[in-house]
This record gives C-alpha cells, sequence and structure tokens, in this order.
C-alpha cells in the first residue's frame, strides 16, 4: 500500500476496480510528502503538504481527461466536459485537508472517486449533457484557522466579504498563508460558482458512525444533516460535609446532574434513530471525595434531521430538569450556546441515489441523517445536494485506525455512476 | 463582640452564663492576633497566633483557678485538682488550631466551655473526687503538617516514634516549628498520659451538620464517630461522535456514572439515618461537548456509625455498579482508597451525658453519628470517650459564616455540669 513513488504505476492497475483505486491513493496520500509530521497524517489547509497533495491530486486529474485550476480560495477543481463544452456541472467532491492524527479516508475518499467516475467515462469516451466537475475543498476541518467550512462558503457565494483577522496556531495570517499559494485574500469571494453553474452536488464520505457496520451495509443514502442545538446547563445545589450531611437534607448539585443525564438519554431513546442527545463535558464544584457537590455545569449537545425532532427532544429535556430541580431543591439555569439548522439533502436527488443504491446493492438502501457536518451542507446553499455514506470500521474517524473496506468503496463507485448516469436520463 | 481589648472586663460579665461567655470569647479569639491573617482567621498549629492564642486561654484558665503546662506536644492544658491533689482526671476539651478562613467555634468551642466549667467550680469552691483538666488539642485540623491529629495521638500514647520528615507549606520542618516554641521533636512521644490518670474524656464540638437545626435541638449526643470507606471508581465505555454515534451503540460511560451515583444515592437513602454515601469528585474524558464520554472516574465516600451497615451498603453499592456495567458493556474498576474504623462512644458515659441532656431539655436527646473526624476518636485508645454535639447555623462548618446560638451553648454548659455532677455522683 506504500509504493516507493506516487505514480499511477506504482501498485495501481488501470483495470482494477475504481473504488479499489480511490482507497489505495488514499493510502498513498497517507504519508510524507502529503502529511505535514513525518509519523502521522496531518494536513492543513494551505500547507506545503497541502500544496504537493493537491499538485498530486491533479496530476491524477489530468491524467483522467479533466482539466484543472485551484480557485480563488485554493479550492482543486477538474473539470471534464459535457457534450456541449461550458454546460452546467454536475459538481462531486469533498475535502482534501486533514486533521491532526487524522485517518486516510474522511473527505479525501469522496475527492478521489470523483477522479475515477471521470476516468471511468474518460476511458469509454463517453460524455453527458452536463460537465463533470471534481472539487476537492481546502478547509472543511478547520484544522489551521478558527473556522471551518470557509472554502465551501467560498464556491456557495457565502463569503461577502474577504474573511480578515484570522491567523493560525503559528501567528500567520491567512492572507499570508494565501499569498504563500499566490492567492489574494481580498479575491478570496470570487471563488464564488453561479447557480446557474452547477446543476447539483454529490458528496460521498465515509460514515464516521457505527449505523452501517451494525446492519451489515456497505453504502447509505443521506437525507439531511442534522440540526444541532448545544446547551450550556448549571445546577447549583448546596456543598456539605460528606460526613456529616443526612442523606435526607442534600441538596447534590451532581446527583441532580446524574438525574438529569439519565432523562436526557430516555427522551433521545426514545425518539426517532436520528435524534441523539450527549453529556460529554461536566465539571464538579468543589470536587473533592469528602463534600457533598454544591454546583455542577454540563453541556447538552442535540441533533436530529429535522428541527422540529431535535427542538421537542430539547424541550422535553429542559421540562424534565426542571421538574427534577423543583424536587430536589437545587436552581436550573439552562442555556442555548450554539444552534445550527438542519441541512435537508434534495428530496429527488435523494431519491436518484437510493434507487442506484437499491439496483446496485440489491436491497432497499439504509437512508439516514449525517450527525456530522460536511461541505454539503454549505452547498446547498448553491444547489441541490445529496450525499453517499460509505460504511467505515468501528465507526472511527478523526483517528489512524480509520479503515473502509475496498468492496464498499466499489459498492459506492457502482452506486455513483448508476446515479450519474440516471442524471443524465432525466436531463431534458 | 468585638472588644477593643481581651480582658475579661472588655465585654464579659462574670455574671453571664457560662456558655454565653465561652462563645464571646471564641469571637475575641477570631482575629489578630490570634489569627494568621488579617481579614479571616487561620490558626496554624505551633503559628505565632497559635502561640498568642494558647497564651490568652492560659491566661483565662489560671483566672479560673488552674494550673497550666504545654506539653511535649505543643498542646495547652489546665489542671483543677480534685478533692485530693494527684487524683486522677476527667478530661474536657478539644482543639485550638483552625483551617483557613475558618469558623470561630469549631474545636474552640470546646475548649472554653472547659475552662467555664472550671470557672463555674472554682466559684462555688467545689471539687470533684478526681481533678478536672481542660485540653486544647494543637493539630486537630492539620492545617499546617500534612497529617491531623497528631498532638492528640501523641496524648493518647499511638505517637511511638518522634514524625519525621513533615515540613509546611513554606518548608519549614515540624522540628523547626516545634523548636521555636522551646520543644524537641523527639520529645513529643512524651505527651503521653497513662490510662490511669485519665478517667474519661468529654469534647463538646459544633455539629459541623444540620441535623439538629432540622429537628429544633439545641444539642445532640455523639454515639460514635462513622466508620469509613473511600473507593475510587472508572468506568470505561467507548468514546464516540456525538453525531453519528446512534442512542442504541453508545457504551457512554458519563451515562453509566449517572446511573451509578443514582444508584449510590438510593441505597444510602434507604439504610438507616446515619449512613451516608458521596460522590463528590467526577472527572469526564475525553470532556468535550461533542465527543461521547469513553471514561469517567469518581470517587465514592461511604460512612456509617457501624462498621457493619458501612460494609453492606459498600457491597451493594459494589453489585448494583457490576450490574449496570455489565448491562451497558462498560468495564469497572472500583478501588478501595481508604478505610478508617468506626470509634463508638463509651456506651456509658453516653447514657449518662444523654441522661443528662434529657433533665437539661425536657426531651429525649437525639443520639446521632458523628460523618466528621474528632479528636474524641483518638482519644478513645487512652480513655473512655463521649461528646456532645451543639445545633450550629444552616450546618454550616469551614467558612467564616459559622455561627452558633448562644442560649443553644448555655444549654450545652448546663448538660455538661450535670454530665460532671452525675459522673461524680457514680465515683466509687
Amino acid at each position: 500500500m506504500m509504493p516507493s513513488d506516487c505514480s499511477d504505476s506504482a501498485g495501481l492497475s488501470a483495470s482494477a476496480p475504481g473504488g479499489v483505486r480511490a482507497v489505495t491513493r488514499c493510502d498513498v496520500l497517507g504519508q510524507a510528502p502529503f502529511s505535514e509530521e513525518p509519523d502521522r497524517l496531518f494536513r492543513p489547509y494551505l500547507s506545503a503538504a497541502y500544496r504537493a497533495t493537491s499538485t498530486q491530486i491533479a496530476g491524477w486529474m489530468q491524467a483522467a481527461g479533466m482539466q484543472t485550476r485551484i480557485d480563488a480560495a485554493g479550492n482543486l477543481i477538474g473539470r471534464y466536459e459535457g457534450l456541449a463544452p461550458g454546460a452546467p456541472a454536475l459538481l462531486i467532491g469533498s475535502h482534501i485537508d486533514s486533521v491532526r492524527d487524522a485517518g486516510r479516508y474522511d473527505g479525501m475518499l469522496g475527492v478521489l472517486l470523483g477522479v475515477e467516475l471521470v476516468a471511468h467515462y474518460a476511458a469509454q469516451g463517453r460524455r453527458f449533457p452536463f460537465a463533470l466537475e471534481v472539487i476537492g475543498f481546502g478547509d472543511e476541518e478547520g484544522s489551521r484557522f478558527p473556522v471551518s467550512m470557509l472554502t465551501s462558503r467560498a464556491v456557495a457565494g457565502l463569503l461577502r466579504e474577504p474573511p480578515t483577522g484570522m491567523q493560525d496556531a503559528a501567528g500567520l495570517s491567512l492572507q499570508a498563508a494565501l499569498a504563500g499559494e499566490g492567492l489574494a485574500l481580498e479575491q478570496m469571494p470570487d471563488a464564488a460558482r453561479r447557480p446557474d453553474e452547477i446543476l447539483a452536488y454529490l458528496e460521498a464520505h465515509i460514515e464516521q458512525g457505527p449505523v452501517l457496520e451494525a446492519e451489515n451495509r456497505a453504502v447509505g443514502v443521506v437525507t439531511a444533516i442534522a440540526a444541532q442545538y448545544r446547551f450550556r446547563v448549571h445546577l447549583q445545589g448546596v456543598a456539605g460535609h460528606a460526613g456529616t450531611m443526612p442523606m435526607t437534607l442534600r441538596q447534590d448539585a451532581l446527583a441532580a446532574a446524574a438525574e438529569a443525564i439519565l432523562a436526557i438519554e430516555t427522551i433521545a431513546q426514545s425518539g426517532p434513530p436520528d435524534l441523539v442527545a450527549t453529556v460529554g463535558q461536566l465539571t464538579v464544584a468543589p470536587g473533592v471525595p469528602n463534600v457533598v457537590p454544591g454546583s455542577v455545569v454540563f453541556s447538552i449537545d442535540v441533533r436530529a434531521g429535522e428541527a422540529a425532532v431535535r427542538n421537542a427532544a430539547a424541550e422535553e429535556i429542559r421540562k424534565a430538569l426542571e421538574a427534577l430541580a423543583a424536587r430536589r431543591k437545587v436552581t436550573l439555569d439552562m442555556s442555548l450556546q450554539q444552534d445550527l439548522p438542519a441541512t435537508p439533502c434534495d428530496a429527488a436527488l435523494t431519491d436518484l441515489l437510493g434507487e442506484a443504491a437499491r439496483t446496485v446493492t440489491g436491497a432497499e438502501p439504509r437512508r439516514m441523517v449525517s450527525g456530522a457536518g460536511h461541505d454539503a451542507m454549505v452547498i446547498a446553499a448553491l444547489a441541490p445536494v445529496c450525499m453517499l455514506f460509505i460504511r467505515c470500521e468501528g465507526g472511527i474517524s478523526h483517528n489512524p485506525a480509520e479503515a473502509v473496506d475496498p468492496a464498499d468503496v466499489d459498492q459506492a463507485f457502482q452506486v455513483m455512476t448508476r446515479f450519474i448516469e440516471d442524471f443524465a436520463g432525466r436531463c431534458p
């Protein structure tokens, strides 16, 4: 899996299935010079590793028959013309940056599947009533500058002003990082595409969760990217001596929080499968073994495919917490910290993708909500979007143990070809 | 309450009830020069404030008719001879050191009630078949050196070797601190009393808990100092993405801990009133809002008047935690960190103290377990002990808001006189 050079000849057979080739190329890109660190994968936006990766993928795109360019935001774009030059495009892609100590498939797999799809049709000399464009977004992870998805926002036309005042951990400004690649901060919004240029967006991505594995499925069809609430909850009781405060007189903030955590779990479990609620952060004061806790602060993360489901769950949680706080004589302060709306995938495109999956896999496809964010949720502002999830081992992601079965990825490749061809069949 | 000088003439009437006088003197000792800090009370063992306090109380002891001395451990002892010189003593006392930012009554009230008791009998010229000794222990709180109750252990004969290698926060050794008071580390064990010198030990102390206040009682009789277990519990689940890990597939260590906390609470609530169990410390890993917790570590403190009750509760807790860990597919590691045995107060003395309380208050006295440790638990190795608890406001202690009602303290004073006289009546 680690060829001594990165050319197609090294370990890559032109006759191998497209999905298998995409996985092999992800593996090639999992090490230097495509990582900033020698022993683990880290590919931040506009780094030397990012430039090397972008250059390598551009070479593969060109070999597959595409014309390539870097847009004003540093995204890599390859274009395979349709039957008529200048036709609007079906955009296929994901992101090429990575978190620190990343896996090899998060984002990259969706980009390289796009390259393989074009290679597949170019080898047949087949063109469609639309162009195929493959895009590698630059900063989905937000692993260099303090925001994420800046470059997909630029493409979607959501970046009305150049983003100023941003620095990386080393103190280098976004402006300087862009200048190092021959790009200008003030021109970043020029990466915007016109809606009439982009017919639709298709993103394939590893699931980053355990559902497909648990159900023994290679792929799943994403119906929406979840709506998300984040709350901060403060329960204030009364601290007391662990030895002298009898159970009957306690106003124990941690016992109240424990009841809250179980109530939150029960409410989420009793909702639809895409409803999830998590208490991930919790601190106790004074936090010593011999003092009954006086104060507890914790987070609640609530997500669902539809805002209405999320909102109803959050309301039920609030009522449960108010009731237990009153019963336990502790005060409750529950404040909303973050409210991200749901992004429904386009219903018609998702049905088309589902039909393609049914044809390829021979089974009714799993329709699922993405609890994690993706570039698709941003591009939805520009064009109708759809997403295909690919099973990953143990649901593990953002970790070097991230793994996919190449056979699953080739199923995804088959589903995507079927989708493109069915999509072409519906063109006027 | 804050006279400009500290003589008896300042705010203290010789005809005031003994309990009221004791409270007033605690208030006098609540500030400089009896505290190391100008704005809050801090009186560590062998500090300048400790010396000033000891000197002041010795003056009051002498005025009450006692001979005073500092023993080899730095404890202050006043002796009021009995009918025959050199008779064995009824020892009365508590501690004169304090925690940082302390209240004025914790410990000190028991010492100054002893002084008032002697003053009361000396004023009548009344002597008993035993001497009365009043002791102010030096380091009950352990607020200067890393152990507590070193000086009562010396008196009880439990200090077989001089305690070497101990330093305070400033790096000053115990040896140097003792030398500053003209004492020698190697002679510290010489503070030991012979069992035939001490007939019994009586300690009055604020309750440091809310039970007496909740039941509207001035005083309570302590039957035992609680047995204590401390456990460390580690629950290991599987961390996961808060957005992509469905509820049904989670192995959430914090949800498991929440269930454990409620089980611990329920078990303690269903036991006898003196059984208490507390989860005071809890840490979550990774501890971020968007990750399902993979690991939680927490403390359990379990106390009861009898070791058997504590042990049974701990066993029930262990079984409940094993059951929920298995059901939730998380691993449990529960390890014993600390095991302090129970110290029963002497049954006959406690009955005598209870009878005195019944006579004075006109009601069946509250018999209660002390969940906190006291010098009495150490002196029990030397002589039979009994303890009287005095109501404190809101159960608050180790805090400048510590407060007592002087009328309550005078009830305690009455109970103690009755106890001494009944005790004398039983002498052969």
